[in-house]
């Protein structure tokens, strides 16, 4: 498949996500245009992705942020952007009338073997790309935000997207060091955000009986579930949890979870709830301190990639030493 | 409460839960008491004690392992453990009939004052002290596995359990630094396991229905929701995840989530699956190598440990300066 390789690529919508799709592409060595249909957001583009990348260099994430910023070319037009790329990534604003146009304007500009992929967390491809030209190069690739600090991808094609255009991205995904994940229908949250919301769903009812204080509810994550599955996942967890492995722990501890389900009943987060949970949270941390937040979130980010980074590299070390 | 400060502790089974706990306690500097039913886990345990603590020593996480090592004391009886214990960790079999025995065991042992929490993970304290003496004096500390790397502790009250018993273990736990949270109800399940059946649930009938592959559902955590959740929890990740906060990302995403939740039904774990997924899981792990990935396992939370450990001092040693 190398003469498929991605060589050059365009990001259409350069908000937090656009940009840190612009990140991932040029730092694995990809020329990278870059359009948005706001100017003021066109003139920003380059420092604010300068400014990222410098961050990223003191944790050491990359290097030769100079190089990097080479890379990038803000044009004045959606074509400018499109017409000579192999791979187009399309994140503009969460609507199906805007994704439609868009993805049709997409679609006349590019190349015929180009693909274009919606980072859309939300509405399935098949919504926006019906009665475009070219659908069967379209499919959606959902990045976790931001998009340069956590590596997962979500790819779910729609029932017309041509059959080895996901084979083809994850392939492409993983050279970058992005991990990709294909989730095979366009089952409404895909896969991330329906385990998300379950566990959030269970999160408010646990919260809104009282059984724990919103703080205690994160912690209990923060400090239990989530050390473990930030390098594993659920099923390796349990895989790990019972002497004869995961169909051991099912037989032990499926009766408890099958009871916990029972419980519940799916209900819309009530108002009330979620404004007492507004007040709880803006006694931590006012309103206007959020961003700030986010910036300390992308930090700590950071510094999970570089010890992660660190880790790779001596279990490298050590096993090329053994 | 100064005069309730923990000095001398005891641990009662000192399996692989047991054995964790006693790391806790003494890397603090309490002396701990050991004892286990059985002769040959009295007999390991020192040694076992002995490697757990260089490991970490390893990782930064330990020094004077030696030191350390002098605070254990493993006895030949459960009286002689208890006796002059100002907190008792109950950690044996997890049977109703078990707990009950050994709890009335250890109330009739031990000091008026003293306190004994219950590793259970699944069972109510209510179903095993509710005839003892002295049951005001017990509750719930369940710890996440293992005990000495993930600090998660979940304090649950039965219906007797004196008022000042929480607060006083949660002191005491936070002292240890251990993240003790307070469960207000003695809910099937508790805070952490509900919060995690709820997304292994969900991860089953992903699974199930061949949305994705096994390892790509753990890849969506582990590479994904789990990076965010190692530092943060879900209520202040969608917090961080709305330009207004969270009663905005209600208000944007909730419909959503509501309708995920009413697109399933309880369902119990089905056999077939869970034969599928342990052929899955024995694919890519052999029967014979869980062991041995358990120790891998205990090794990525020692590195994460000493990762955040190292972003702590280094987070205070910038405020200092500032």
């Amino acid at each position: 498949m190398s003469e498929h390789r991605f060589k050059t690529v365009a990001v259409v919508g350069a908000g937090l996500v656009g940009l840190g799709w612009a990140i991932v592409f040029a730092r694995s060595g990809l020329k990278v245009s870059i359009f948005d249909g706001s100017e003021e957001i066109r003139n920003g583009a380059i420092a604010r992705l300068r400014r990222s990348l410098e961050d990223m260099e003191q944790y050491g994430l990359v290097e030769n942020v100079g190089d990097i910023v080479q890379r990038f070319h803000v044009v004045d037009t959606l074509s400018e952007a499109v017409k000579d790329a192999d791979y187009i990534q399309e994140s503009v604003l969460e609507r199906v009338n805007v994704k439609t146009a868009v993805s049709r304007e997409i679609a006349l500009a590019m190349r015929s073997n180009a693909i274009c992929g919606s980072s859309t967390s939300g509405i399935p491809g098949s919504e926006f790309t019906a009665d475009i030209p070219s659908r069967d190069r379209f499919l959606v690739v959902h990045p976790v935000n931001p998009p340069h600090l956590i590596p997962l991808v979500e790819l779910v094609a729609a029932p017309w997207t041509d059959a080895s255009i996901v084979p083809l991205v994850r392939q492409e995904m993983e050279r970058m060091g992005q991990s990709p994940i294909a989730v095979n229908s366009e089952i409404p949250g895909f896969v991330l955000n329906r385990l998300q919301g379950a566990l959030l769903n269970e999160a408010w009812a646990l919260y809104a009986e009282g059984t724990a204080s919103l703080e205690d509810i994160d912690t209990a994550v923060s400090r239990g579930l989530g050390r473990r599955w930030s390098f594993m996942g659920p099923f390796e967890t349990i895989d790990l949890n019972a002497p004869g492995g995961i169909a051991d722990y099912a037989q032990r501890l499926a009766p408890l979870y099958h009871s916990i389900a029972e419980s519940r009943r799916p209900k819309q987060w009530p108002a009330d709830v979620v404004q007492r949970a507004e007040l709880d949270r803006r006694s931590v941390l006012a309103e206007e301190d959020l961003a700030k937040r986010s910036i300390w979130r992308d930090q700590r980010l950071m510094a999970l990639n570089a010890a992660f980074l660190t880790q790779a590299r001596a279990r490298q070390h050590g096993s090329s030493e053994a």
